[in-house]
């Protein structure tokens, strides 16, 4: 691991860069990406980078970064795109085919960041290709897991997890036998919630869920945090990324998110993963694995932070935790199912059309349905996952319309 | 890492067995070996066991473990130990040279747990015959810190810890470069002391002293653990043992004993070592390492601990943590007069010679005693550290007597 001496020490010129393509640049860890490299002096290359919409934030972050491509996913705009890139030799291109365009932009590391099932297409073409991959996409595990590792396996490659939580297990873990592996946990912050009633929690309003205490994030997995689905969708995501059958998985609620995976071996030792609530730790670490960079990211000190605490999560007041554990459990393609019908039921709740506590049962309800009449299967490859998400989605939508017509009866 | 399920699953007869020589048998750390090896279903094939002045204990566990030879320190021990294996293969033999032929006895790895100056003698010569040494006696590194890493760097040998800090910090490490590490954090649990005011410490009782909240050890290294003498030790140790300078080791104190040590990385990252405080981890660690064997020990269960502390350590009131760092730091030999004059002020306040607030004033004037007159300087073998740590130890006494003297003649 001479490497990390070479990036600080050698001058830019003799040093070879790592090439990085960036999906998903103009989101939250596509910035925390761009401050790391450019902060980096020269240890990486942006061969190509991509975005959603926002097409100035995206020739932004091009021009910043010296990328040699830059895809933006909306075709509508290209002329946008391609003018705010005018007098660089930065090449533009628009839809969902340039954004695969720029994921199989040779590389050594591709930061899957696109958010939501729009990921999963681009991440699986890099992954297909060869790529190393850093993983922030939740969809391409809980949606497609196994078509995922499948493909990861049969390319020899490597998906490297950016989450906080899977980063720290990754690292805590080293290169343990998983035979030697008595337990895998996750720990949960608890969100704005840990500490009320199940009377409280169940009719929560959007405000009170997306006040997270320790992280800032986008409303859906905010939303997703207050019950603990999160967590739920990141043990599912842990199973398939390690390779950890359920019943060696486990969730702990740790309100200062300073400890955020661990380790338990059948020595009884126990190794443990830990950083600041700072993305950009996890980030650094995909980016330059297995050799490490200096980074400027925020540093954890213990004895400012002075207390941990660790309970056991209450499955009563957080049923959505308990569903999503069941589902893995039950296998049958249940966690894609879990997802579809979570994006859905939370959509809703953000629109107030359910309540907090009607997530859940929304939620174990598709999943109970899906069983029930076959939709629910093992996916046999990432177009199956995907249909059966879309499957799952159009049929959530419905009942909800079916409710909202029920509920206007009534009123 | 196949051979973990194999230990588990294949018939005694098939598999290898893993030969074990226990230096220190009839101690603490012996007989937690000696349970360990007792319970792993014919993993290990212990070759021979070395105890100091118990000929009855040690030939109960010589013969519980079916050793094959079993070496008493003590020589005038030889005829009771040779009765009490009387019937069995197992040859009897007694004094220094039986030790180190113990020792030297073929194995896949040493077990050097003989406590004090009369474990650096034949530790070293089994590391000079190129074993891989289990190390849980501290005067090894504290006092013969650099021989003893030049010697295994020369035979292409390995020490793995046993202290539960050094084994925690050595499993959190990994295979990390040490230009990647920030800083490494050994815990402590503050002892019996942590909160009492510095003249309550100063004036306390060896009673007072012996009350260890967490462990249960020896009166010694309680002692050195109430006055946080034995945390400067260990950061000598970790100096040697891990290659890191004095400006990279911290020590944080943390009452509940279960994150033994931490390793910060320079991307913001950091690992941890925990368990519960069990010795039976560190050391089922070390006799299996690099696989890892299933144990009974203790668990760590995070949630019943329920909350851990962390604050920094108080060098007002616990000088001795700052005599040892700033011998640390100052080099020229300096750990091993603090060692050797630590060793003498234990003992003359377990004796009620001196108060406990003179143990860390007794242990600064030797080093700077040491440090004037040329007394210290870098050893430059075992022999040589052995030689300092007598010259110090004798004055220590001398200028004790000295004290004692002056004492009567006040009173």
């Amino acid at each position: 691991m001479e490497k990390v001496i070479e990036l600080r020490r050698a001058p830019a010129a003799e040093r070879e860069a790592r090439r990085v393509v960036i999906l998903g640049a103009t989101g939250s860890i596509g910035k925390s990406t761009a401050d790391i490299i450019s902060g980096a002096d020269g240890a990486f290359q942006v061969e190509a980078v991509a975005g959603g919409r926002d097409a100035q934030a995206l020739a932004r972050v091009a021009r910043e970064l010296g990328a040699k491509f830059a895809a933006l996913a909306d075709p509508s705009g290209y002329a946008e795109l391609k003018e705010a890139l005018a007098g660089t030799s930065i090449e533009a291109a628009a839809g969902g085919d340039a954004v695969v365009e720029a994921a199989l932009h040779p590389s050594d590391i591709v930061i899957g960041a696109i958010a939501g099932a729009a990921g999963v297409g681009p991440t699986f073409a890099a992954l297909s290709a060869g790529r190393t991959i850093a993983l922030a996409n939740k969809e391409c595990l809980v949606c497609a897991g196994a078509p995922f590792m499948r493909q990861a396996a049969a390319k020899g490659t490597r998906l490297l997890p950016v989450d906080s939580e899977h980063n720290a297990i990754f690292q805590a873990m080293g290169d343990a036998d998983l035979a030697t592996i008595e337990m895998i946990t996750l720990t949960a912050s608890g969100g704005p919630f840990r500490t009320w009633t199940s009377e409280a929690i169940a009719s929560a309003t959007p405000e009170q869920a997306l006040a997270h205490p320790n992280w800032s994030m986008g409303p859906k997995v905010t939303v997703d945090s207050a019950g603990l689905m999160n967590k739920g969708l990141e043990v599912i995501e842990a199973h398939y990324l390690f390779g950890i059958e359920a019943a060696r998985l486990d969730v702990l609620v740790h309100a200062q998110s300073v400890v955020h995976g661990l380790v338990a071996f059948t020595d009884g030792s126990v190794t443990a993963g830990l950083a600041a609530p700072d993305m950009k730790v996890p980030i650094a670490h995909c980016l330059s694995y297995p050799a490490r960079i200096a980074t400027a990211a925020r540093r954890l000190d213990l004895a400012a932070v002075g207390q941990l605490t660790f309970e056991r999560p209450d499955f009563v007041r957080f049923p959505a935790l308990r569903v999503a554990l069941e589902a893995l459990r039950a296998g049958h393609g249940l966690p894609t199912v879990l997802n579809a019908a979570n994006e859905i039921a939370v959509e809703a709740f953000l629109n107030r059309r359910i309540s907090f506590h009607e997530i859940a049962s929304m939620v174990e309800q598709a999943c109970d349905a899906a069983l029930a009449d076959g939709v629910a299967h093992e996916p046999e490859s990432v177009a199956d996952a995907l249909a059966m998400d879309q499957a799952v989605r159009e049929r959530a939508r419905a009942s909800l319309a079916r409710q909202d017509v029920s509920s206007a009866v009534r009123h």
